[in-house]
């Protein structure tokens, strides 16, 4: 009775132990993953030449601020720091901590600056939503070019991305903030009325958008221009619309970009993963030129974004032009799933057993084994083998090995069929365990 | 003159950028050997049987605080949920994490349970001491064992890590808590004195500690067992010594721990790797058993610290036994330092430079060496060899291939020593490249 009250007292305790909204425990199969991802993300872009920065947790809000749009200022977490007296911001981006790095601690090193990192951030998401409060962050950061050549290197690098992953049918979504703000910038309307006009342009909106037109005395040729603006999406034939649609210079320039880009592409042979959204207006508010977003075929949340930046440092002492993507790893294992669980747990694994109460062989053989690259336990727990049998199947081990009593040789079990094969133990120790 | 005035405010406006005490920007050379160090920490835990589980930065302050001493708790960043209402921590600590999750949601799984983890977490500090707020923890949990098999595994599993990672001189300096609570228990004197005693101890301070047991009337043959506390360190010869001196039970069972603890080390061959320490009274408010701190010699500060906590996870519903360590990896970095710089910059790396406008084939060559393994960039800004050369110097890289004007041929100038080579592209294309 005492002790069915006990257990009922634990239980409604036990149900006490949430977690806060957006933030979650990740057990085994997740965790190799997501450490899957990082890992192949972290040695593509060492392939490629560029060299990690890890940026701390911690800045002073009045410093990051500096690189942050007004989205992300608001969804700091931010407390009184004891010591200094100033606020203090848990960062929810890292690309503005590079920036800082680079502007600060890293400006006397000659440009180009190849950057990777590999965090995570924090930030206030209104919970009904359910979105993530924290994220985990992969990127690279290219500093110091404005050529095309370096928009390109972006883009191929996030589709040799999502190939190294795995990823078998994805988009890359490219816009230019270029072409469109060469459009807009010939409008003078009320503040209010542009960004109606904005919003309805990044719905896709096109009665809206007519509508909101008709009410304004813009030139008709400008007019047609902003409609167009919806519907220049696809594939490269986009790139030939919007050149004979404007004449504006700026936005003659953002297309002549893009053509160069797509050059690039095609020499890498990733051209036939992108396409092109003229209608983007903005994508995180720091953006000057390129941007993109990567889509898995069928989920709807973006696994990587990225795109030009070139005002970025300047706001930290020192403009440099530069570009750069971040990949969304929580994003990322939900859109490839079960396609990680072969890479992410093809690990060999053997559970010794020996009945004996001396269990040095046991330790011996398990040593011998880890320095030839197997993961190897030891059944350290008192019992018989057909529970040490039923623990193996249930952790998902690969072979169970059993020490002969003669203490000569073992009994190799494959967990999945049962079947078992005798090795020596002088074999096992002179290293010529192969399975 | 204006100009002047303006680069005065740059860099005044820099001056203001730095970063809260107790968290650091890590550049290229040291992330690079802090991803190293979590790597090949990874891999081995990995060999070992363990698996990963990721913790999450944030928590609600009552469900942590129940593993968490005063001493963490304390030292916890808080802040008010705006979703909740409730109070929300950031983590100082993975270990209660872990444990939270072994008791709740995975609970069903058989033990034991082999978990590792790697993470970043913050403590408040005092700034006056320098300490890191930031703390990158790699460590490992073994929840269903309270064998001396898996508390040797422990201390073995964290002498085969620092051999992994090339340290060459180092300790691990193993106490047994219950050893000295088998001789404290025995007190009763007010809670001031006792702690006045404990402190006496763990400072190895015998004469003060004489003086302080002088004015008790404590049984003379216990006062004796506490003034060797302090004593009690050294190699295996202080087992013996321990064990001639007490009698109470718990101090003998604990002294029979670290022999059995002792005889496992010996089959992997690390007992030249321990020393002990019976005047360790607690490390980790936690522990209940066998503790260690790892230390490399010339360092004063630990580079990891570990042992047995049978009692945390009943703080969550679930009472397990549990041993486990952590590796402090900043500590590490500081320690092992110039031994990391061969691992983790071991790269090979190639600067490509062609000179046509047609950059075509410097990008077919790079997708190729990239596919082979190499790490490769492309020099896109537009610049003569000269400063081509000029910047790989700068930046470390091994090798600059220049592409021949007749497209036919590359020169592999290797950086450090000027020497060249000449290599058809078409051996590079075929993928013959080798060096």
């Amino acid at each position: 009775m005492e002790s069915d009250e006990k257990k009922m007292m634990t239980n409604a305790s036990r149900f006490e132990l949430t977690l806060p909204k957006g933030v979650k425990d990740f057990l085994p199969v997740n965790a190799a993953k997501i450490e899957y991802l990082r890992r192949t993300l972290h040695d593509l872009y060492d392939r490629w030449g560029y060299r990690p920065v890890i940026t701390p947790s911690l800045e002073f809000l009045d410093v990051m601020e500096r690189g942050l749009g007004a989205g992300l200022r608001n969804k700091s977490f931010k407390f009184d720091d004891r010591q200094s007296g100033r606020l203090i911001a848990f960062t929810p981006d890292c690309t503005p901590q590079v920036a800082r790095i680079v502007a600060t601690r890293m400006r006397e090193r000659p440009l180009p600056l190849r950057l990777s990192y590999d965090a995570r951030v924090l930030r206030h998401e209104e919970q009904q939503l359910g979105k993530d409060r924290e994220i985990f962050q992969s990127g690279v950061e290219l500093y110091g070019l404005k050529s095309a050549e370096s928009d390109a290197e972006m883009i191929v690098m996030a589709v040799e991305s999502l190939q190294a992953l795995g990823a078998e049918e994805f988009t890359l979504d490219i816009g230019q903030v270029e072409f469109s703000r060469g459009i807009m910038e010939q409008l003078s309307l009320p503040a209010q009325q542009m960004q109606q006009i904005q919003e309805t342009i990044e719905r896709k909106d096109l009665s809206g958008l007519r509508e909101l037109l008709a009410k304004t005395d813009l030139d008709p040729e400008l007019s047609e221009q902003i409609l167009l603006l919806p519907r220049l999406f696809g594939g490269r034939e986009v790139l030939d619309r919007a050149e004979v649609a404007v004449s504006n210079k700026r936005s003659r320039e953002a297309i002549a970009n893009l053509r160069a880009v797509l050059e690039t592409l095609e020499v890498y042979g990733v051209e036939e993963s992108v396409t092109f959204d003229l209608g983007v207006l903005c994508n995180l508010e720091y953006h000057t030129g390129i941007t993109f977003d990567g889509y898995l075929s069928g989920v709807g949340q973006a696994v990587c974004s990225g795109g030009r930046y070139d005002n970025l440092t300047a706001a930290f002492g020192e403009p440099i032009p530069a570009t750069g993507f971040t990949f969304n790893l929580l994003n990322l294992l939900f859109a490839l799933d079960q396609k990680l669980d072969e890479v992410a747990l093809k690990r060999t694994d053997i559970l010794i057993f020996q009945p004996d109460d001396d269990k040095s062989t046991a330790q011996r053989l398990a040593q011998t084994l880890r320095r030839q690259g197997y993961s190897v336990a030891r059944d350290m727990l008192k019992r018989d083998l057909e529970q040490t049998l039923d623990y193996a199947t249930k952790m998902n081990y690969r072979f169970v090995m059993l020490i002969g009593p003669d203490n000569k040789s073992v009994t190799l079990r494959t967990v999945s069929d049962g079947s078992e094969q005798t090795i020596t133990i002088a074999a096992i120790l002179a290293g010529r365990f192969d399975v």
